[in-house]
Order: C-alpha cells, then structure tokens, then sequence
C-alpha cells in the first residue's frame, strides 16, 4: 500500500475545544483515515478555544478531503481553512533573475549599462569568443521542451511543462551553481524546435533538452548539435543512461559478473532506453536484448522500417536474433532494466532470471515490478523512488555534466564525456553493496567528480 | 571638450620610490595628460619601493594608453598591469537565476520537483490562467533583441548584444523587482522574429522589445501584439516616447505654454520618433513637422509609398503640408525633439526659434545640438545625457511599466497606459523649473507610481 508522502501535504487550520486531550484527539483523527501529521502549529488561544495548523502528509486530493472531513466530523472541532502545502512552494514561481553586480550609483550605471557597455559590445563583435567571458553565456544553459512527454504527465503542452523546467533550473544551481532558464516551447514541430533553439542559442553556453518525446527527441538532439557551437544533451536520454551506467557497473561489482559475461534486458526503447543501450555498448555485454511492446527488437521486424532509432537498435543488439515476449527474454538474463511503464513483471518472470540478478525497474512513480517482490528473486535492486534504496535519479548527473562542460567551455559533447560521468558516479561509491550502488542524490560531492570528470574527458 | 567619465575607467598597478611626493608625483602625471584620478590604493610597501593601484577615468581606449605610458615614463616608477574596470564588471556576465525555494532536504525535492510537481502541471493544463499564478510568468519579461540596432553601435548582432540586454534586465530587477530575462535572436528576420517570439512566449508574462532596427520593429511589435495574450512594448519607442512627453508636459508648464499652442519639430522618424508624434497624437499639439534626413515630411513625398509608418505621419503631422529643411522648420518653433544624430544645429537655427523655446536634444552620446550652446538660446534644455540636467532616460518609464503589468495580469498594452505612465513621471517632479523637468534616474518611488498609473488605466 502507498504512504502518504510529503508530495502532497496539506495544513489544516482548525479551531478547537481548549482541553489538554485536543491536540491528541486531532491527531488520532487525522490517524485513523490514514494520514500523517508532521506538524502542530498553535497559532491562536482563547478562553474558549485553540486555534492550531494542523499539517499533514495525504495521498492525493481525495485523501486530502477525507483528512479534513474526519477533522470537521469532530465535536466542538471547525476547520477555518485548508492550504495545499506543493501550492504554496509554487506560487509566484520557484526562480528569480538577479543582478551579480551593483546599481546603486551613476558610476555603476555608466560602467554595467551605457556608456561603458558599448565597449563589451565591440569586444564581442569584435571577437566572439569573448562572448564565453563577458557575458552570462560562461554559466548559463537553457532547458528546453516543447512540453510533449513531461513526467509521467505525457503532452501537457509548454504552459504546463514550465513547473518542471522550473524545478529543474533550481536544481542546476543548488547542485552545480549552474545558472539554468526555462525554456518552454509553443510548438511541437520537430523543424520548428530545432530552428528556435538554434535562433535563441547565443545567450546559451549550452542547451538541456527535456521531457521532449521520442523518436522526435532523437532528431532534434542530433540536428541541433550539428548546428549549434555548444552542447547539446538531452537528459531523458544521456542523464539517465549516465547514471544506469554507473549504477549497473556497481551492481556487476556487487554481485561479481562482468559486462562481459552479462545477459542485459532493456525494456522500453524510448528516449531513456535507446540511450541506455548505446552508451553501454562499449562496455562490451555479453548480449543486449531491447525489448518493447512488440515484444524483442530484431532486425527486420515489420515496425522498424520507419524507425532509425529502432533499426540501430536491432542491429547492435540481440546477437542471436532472437525473437519473443519480454518474459521470454528475461529467461537466463543476468540484468533487468525496466525504462518502460508499471506492472510489467511478477514473481514467476523474476524467477526465470539467472541467479544474483540485477534488477532495474526505473517506471516511475510506478515500478515494472514491486521492488520488495524483487529482492526476493534478485540480489541488487534499483527503482526511481526516493522511498527505497538505490534510487536511480538524473540529479546524480546533468548539474556536474553541465558544470564541467561549461567550465571547459566545451563546443560539443561526447560519448566519451558521458561515460567518464558515469564512472565518476560509481567512483563516487567506493564499497559498494546492495543496499548502496548510487550515492545519495543530496551528496553535493557527486557533481563535483562529475564535473571535473567531463572537464578532463573535454580537454 | 569632453571630461573622462567613469564609462572608461582603469586601473594601474605601478611601483614607484617610496618618497613622501610619490602619490603626488603620480596624480599630477596623469593630470598632465587629462586623466581624472578617482582613487589611490596602496598595496605593498617595502624599503625601496611602494606598490600602488592608481584607479582613473580616461576618454577612450587611447587616451587611456597616454595615462599608462605617462605613469611609465617616470623616474623609477614602473607599471605592472593595468586593468580596464568597465571589463571587470562584466567579468562572467551580468545576471545569475536563482531559486526562490528551499532545495536542502528530500522533502523539499518532493514538492519542489517530482512527484509534488505534478500536481502543479496539472492544474496549469487544466486551468491555463493559473500560468500567471503557479509560475514564474507572473513576474517574468523577455528583452528580446535582433542585434539590429544597439545602443550607438549599429547591427552588431545578438552575441554583441547580450551585454546590453543583460543590463537592462539588471535594470529591471533594480528598479521594479521585475525578472527579466535576454532573449538574443539570431535572425533578422521579420518572420522569424515573430513566430519565434510567438513561440517562447509561454513562459513570460511580458514582451519588451529593444534596439531592433526601424522599420522592422513597427512590424514585428503589431504582429506580437496581435499574436500574444501578453503585453508587448518596444522600449526604443514606448520608452522613449513616455519619458519624453511627461518631460514636455512639464517643460511647456515651466515656460507658460500648451499643448495646443505649441509648434513643435521632432527631427528623427525611427522607432522613437515616430512613437513621439504618435503618443502627443491626443494631446493636441498646436502643430507638428516630422524632419527626416530628406527634410519635413509631408503627404505625397516621393518616399512615402513603400514606408506605411512615413505615410501615417505625413497624414498626422503638418497641417499646413510644408516642405523644406530641418532648418526652416525650426522658424518659429516653439519645441525642438531630436532623436536624431550628433550636431545637427547651431546658434543659427536656435535663433529662429520662437521665445521660450523648449529644447531636446537626445542624440546619444553626442546630441544634436551642444546643450551649453542650446540654454543660450532656449528656455527649457534636455537631452539623453548624465553630465547635463534634465537626462531623458528610459530607465524611469519601462521598469514601472512593466511592474504595472504584471501586477495587473494584463493582456494587452494600450495608449492610454502609455499616457498615464507619462502622467506620473511629470507628476514626480511637483514644482517644475528649467533644470527639474524630470525625475532623477535614482529616484526609486517613480517606478512605484508609474506602476499604479498603469495597473490602474490597465483595470
């Protein structure tokens, strides 16, 4: 059963009768519909009456209402007022635009703004690599969506995709003092998005693509880093494949297999899962089987003809052309990478795997298989949830990659750059055991090994 | 002739004879050659020598080089490294994004970002206005620049432009709490300009256009405005426009004049022209002549055809349909606005002026007529200047524009708005007089009143 989690919190605000038992009472009631209380706030006290913040954890909106009914069925007990904690984070939006520099006198002025920046003006026409030093292009990188696959929230469109770019940004400068600015697209053309970025580019020492659906997410990246003299990554794709990169060496290590020796499942070959495959194909595994709705990928399936990505796929994988369900693939599989949806797998295709499997199951917020179902069948298991070990989370990579490619002032961006993050990720976990394959995603100390990683990889 | 202004300034690190004359010795060479010493910093002293950092402000580039090689030729002083200050202070850019939210802990993340995030993108796709609520759209602009027409400088394109843009949107947090942000578009083309605009629109809750070149800017802020449910405004026209007819306004008062008795000549018929003759449209000016380079523009010049803003003006203006120079349009004259270029007029055509003439000279840095020679001559001078009084700025109209907008929530910008916010920079200044017709840039409570003259023509 899930537990209410602090993405949804509300705060009650109710008035009660000013007995000692009150706060008890309130508390036992919010317990029995199965809420969580994480705080007491008295906020008023009369004669005749308390008035306290009640705020606790719900499971969603229904949740929610049922909490506060159970508080406002309670005698002598009204509920004044009710605030959805995640709302109030948001409100007014979660990033500010601030000047580095003073303004406060006319030299100031004169120097930051006219006359004196007319000579920046002419430094950079005049050599625009300058641009890298003078201007918020050294630490700046866009994140870009056309808002077409955000979450697990699908096409919510640019408007609705901006809560997420915004998070993201804040997390560039928390983790890495990137600064990061949304860019939210009202279009959905693949020709269109490239031709905006490319038009936006020069205020940009990089661009992050995010949340943009595939196969059109693959073009786009590939175009754009035809055309533009700065990185183009596409954390759906590279972010993810760096950290399950880096996760899965410390699961071989844990469990005592090499790449070498690995039978690998990858099931969903979107974004995430085509990424996944290339960046570990020079790692060598003993075989790779791609795996989507259709069943295994292999060459000269009806779908792939209009499908590069899938055709690639077909080719570099699957040595013995196989064919099938994915619970036939999974049968003597050593790993298990699940980018795909919720429920895929039980107990009866778990057991099939070879011994000391190593399960990924990365859906999210629902995993391919319940994660405490897999421990009995695996001996490393990884998922995307906060709530269990082994959280396989992008935070580990693109603030440090983008940190290091800024610091070099890197023109483009390598397969070679990803996987030295990956490594730094493992690095970053010198024992590791099944419990800890990733480092925590609040260990600041990963993006800096990250960065300095991509930064030597550059130069 | 010209005095070294803090726009140039340098920093010379010299060693020199630790005698009680040296610093003496030092100021006096750099005043020889007409640098202007702001400030001494001793950083090293030793038996034999003292190290000093000579700050100074110089003309130009040259004239800076003078000041060094002065320094240099002295006896038993020797310069180390000089630094340009205006450089410093673009040093890795002007602007940082910075989150406005807590990001320590895990539940921070979880309402910040996924899963609680979720829930916000939700409500924005099911309730598009709460865009202006959840995000950062309630308070975000976008200074969208060709690189077209910077500043003096011409089109030096969008990287060489980013300085400028990066200042204004310092200016805009400084004086209005507005976050803005530089959108450098590398295209100039009109088309292009549009639907890419169009495009990133999502995220901001306004659209301030800056240095794209006339006539292209008339179109593209139509278009724009047309397209968008935000406000678009183009500084280098509705900036200018408000600063200059709230400053008029104040300038007749000072010489007993009105609107509708006044001749007024605005020579100059680009982007900020135009939107002057435009904006004292209603104000019922006695009469207006708009001068370009080919003189007065009147009906059925041979250059109007193909120049629809040309052909509004010559049907606006000039009510007795004459033609002729800048020089016989000055003849009895009672205001002159120039948005021009440097030294156009001298004592001669001042002279024609009618009594109590009102002077504007706005050509940037050097105006079209000199302001000294001009209060000869005219009862009320201004110009775009810090060094003379009266410095028609843009800086105190569009951070309080744009501050009203937001706060507003509107979706279009009007006249009327424009009006009112002209209304409340003359009303800054409440006793008027020949050197006080305009608020000081500094004065921070214009932006305060702008804003709630334009939040309330707005509603």
């Amino acid at each position: 059963m899930p537990v209410p989690g602090p993405g949804y919190t509300i705060t009650a605000r109710v008035s009660a009768p000013p007995t000692a038992s009150s706060a008890g009472d309130l508390a036992a009631a919010v317990g029995r519909v199965g809420g969580v209380v994480t705080a007491f706030d008295v906020v008023d006290a009369g004669v005749d009456h308390i008035v306290i913040d009640i705020s606790c954890n719900a499971l969603n909106e229904a949740h929610a209402k049922e909490i506060t009914e159970a508080l406002g069925a309670m005698d002598g007990v009204e509920v004044r007022k009710v605030s959805d904690r995640t709302f109030l984070v948001h409100l007014g939006g979660k990033l500010e635009v601030n000047p580095k520099i003073s303004l406060r006198t006319r030299d100031d002025m004169s120097r930051a703004y006219t006359p004196g920046v007319a000579r920046i003006c002419q430094a950079i026409a005049a050599h625009p690599e300058d641009a890298r030093r003078l201007t918020i292009k050294r630490n700046t990188v866009a994140v870009v969506t056309d808002g077409s696959a955000v979450l697990g929230l699908g096409n919510i469109g640019a408007a609705a995709a901006l809560p997420v770019m915004e998070g993201k940004a804040a997390l560039f400068k928390r983790f890495a003092g990137v600064d990061a600015w949304p860019v939210c697209l009202d279009t959905q053309d693949t020709e269109q998005i490239i031709e905006t970025v490319r038009v936006i580019a020069p205020v940009y020492g990089g661009i992050n693509l995010e949340d943009i659906a595939a196969p059109r997410c693959f073009e786009i990246e590939a175009r754009l880093r035809e055309m533009l003299d700065i990185p183009v990554f596409h954390d759906d794709q590279h972010g993810t494949a760096i950290v399950v990169l880096g996760a899965l060496g410390n699961a071989l290590r844990v469990v005592g297999k090499r790449f070498a020796d690995s039978r690998i499942v990858v099931c969903g070959v979107g974004a995430a899962g085509s990424a996944i495959i290339r960046l570990m194909q020079p790692e060598g595994p003993g075989d790779v089987l791609a795996v989507d709705v259709r069943g295994i990928v292999y060459p000269g399936r009806a779908d792939l003809a209009g499908d590069p990505n899938l055709a690639w796929i077909a080719e570099h994988t699957n040595a013995e052309r196989r064919s099938g369900t994915l619970a036939e693939a999974l049968v003597g599989a050593d790993v298990f990478i699940g980018v795909s949806a919720p429920n895929l797998l039980g107990e009866t295709e778990l057991a099939t795997m070879n011994s000391d499997a190593v399960v990924f199951a990365l859906a999210n917020p629902d995993p391919e298989v319940d994660p405490m179902l897999a421990t009995k069948h695996a001996a490393v298991v990884a998922t995307g949830r906060s709530d269990y070990p082994n959280q396989i989370n992008n935070v580990l990579a693109f603030p440090g990659v983008f940190r290091g490619l800024l610091d070099a002032g890197a023109r483009t961006i390598t397969d070679d750059m990803l996987r030295a993050a990956a490594r730094a990720i493992a690095a970053s976990v010198p024992e590791p055991n099944p419990s800890f394959i990733v480092p925590s995603v609040f260990d600041l100390s990963v993006a800096t090994e990250v960065a300095k990683a991509v930064r030597d990889a550059a130069s």
